[in-house]
């Protein structure tokens, strides 16, 4: 039905937290446009500044703990020129018990530039220990998607 | 049959450039880890160490073609961390048309750090224009393949 | 006499332009602070901004002239941390005919991280030529200072 | 006397240690050089190979001690392109109790491309403390300049 549709798509929009981001020249390459690793660092900033909206920090000093990355990934479909201003929409795609899924889309003047993913994970760092891993602590969950304004 | 299974596992490892290299202190993060954006450069330095090793370079000065991401991803399994010295395998996975894609193992002292995949293609990007893709030369492919080892 | 100095404060103030920035997770080191090579990167996109404010790029997609830097240098004072919100104040400190330099103060919380300078040229650097400095254009350098609410 | 003269030369040589590098694509800018900010990460990279042949590492995990940089700076003479290789030299040029200052000279093929100082410190950076300057180890000096092959 249309009115659910419309509904889901509202809710969607909703879940999503929005990052703001300017091409910086350092970032671009000899073929005149960001440098295809920038969007990784594009999709982190995006989701520490999701964290920041949270009352959150992602690393803390002296923190023995860490986010620590199981996957990441990006479909390019259009490239980011010196200066063009974008915006990066972050949302919680997927949590498990001890892995965290963010979904990112990249968009230019509302026009698609790419999308990715990033997986990572809680874990301890203690120096001179293998990392281990911890739960998804649920009310860091509950206040992330509260900043993305979803409700679940 | 073990013999053609080994014959194979000594094919793939004959398909497969190694490129290696050493952690820089600048691409380690407050996590006391290589940060993951990183582990996109080391693929692409890993390629074109590849395109050299064929007599090849993937820019020169004032060309008008250029080789864009379609899409990239990485799988991470172990960290790196300040001064590991690391190798970065890389073989031709696919081939179309219209794009060309690489598959990427990163190991250190021989354990596994992760795995990757870029996949690329050949386009027109002379300034004022819209990219436009080009066909794969299939000679380029030629040459990167036989500097691989790999026979087809 | 204090009156004279005060304006002279003021006038140095008003010549010096704005640029807020946050340090990026991917921006820290292992020793967990920004590493030392950013805040070059962070005196140029000051720059930039500074251009942008003059209703100018410093760089234009096809363009065959370029701003190419003859020296760099920054005294460091204080470490910038994950999420420091800081400020970078750039002034027009000199003009020859070839070059233009600019100084730079980092600031966070109005507490002082460092200084430093960067000297620039024009040149031409059409693909295939050495590159040939340019007179820096008298206009660009008026548009610079009236963005810096400087007079002269 | 050309005799002390041609001494004095093989000397400063011996003292040099030198680093060799390759420009990657991603250190490119859209003006199609290596853009300005990698001198800084290329002069630390040798200063570190430099700690590795002294038998050194500049850091240790889980070390409560640090060298930040109390100042940096690159003059630059000629450009570096994709895929250039370049050499790196570096030797100790001053000691005082708490500071070390090494100096740079980035050539390719022989001709000069630039060249730099970074001063450092020793601190105490444990988390939660202000940074507190220690001095220079006198054995750590002993050993950089022995590895630069320098007697003193």
């Amino acid at each position: 039905m249309a009115g659910s549709r419309n509904q889901r798509s509202a809710d969607n929009r909703s879940n999503v937290f929005r990052y703001r981001r300017r091409v910086q020249f350092a970032e671009t390459d000899l073929a005149g446009i960001a440098h295809f690793a920038c969007f990784f660092r594009y999709m982190e900033e995006a989701e520490h500044a999701l964290w920041r909206a949270a009352g959150l920090t992602i690393a803390r000093a002296g923190e023995t703990t860490g986010w620590p990355r199981l996957a990441a990934s990006f479909d390019f479909q259009a490239p980011l020129r010196f200066e063009d201003e974008f915006e990066v929409g972050v949302r919680i795609a997927n949590v498990t018990r001890r892995s965290l899924r963010y979904e990112f889309t990249i968009t230019k003047d509302g026009a698609p530039v790419g999308s990715g993913t990033i997986t990572t994970a809680l874990v301890n760092k203690t120096p001179g220990e293998p990392m281990k891993a911890l739960d998804v602590p649920v009310d860091v969950i509950a206040r992330l998607r509260a900043a993305t304004g979803g409700s679940s």
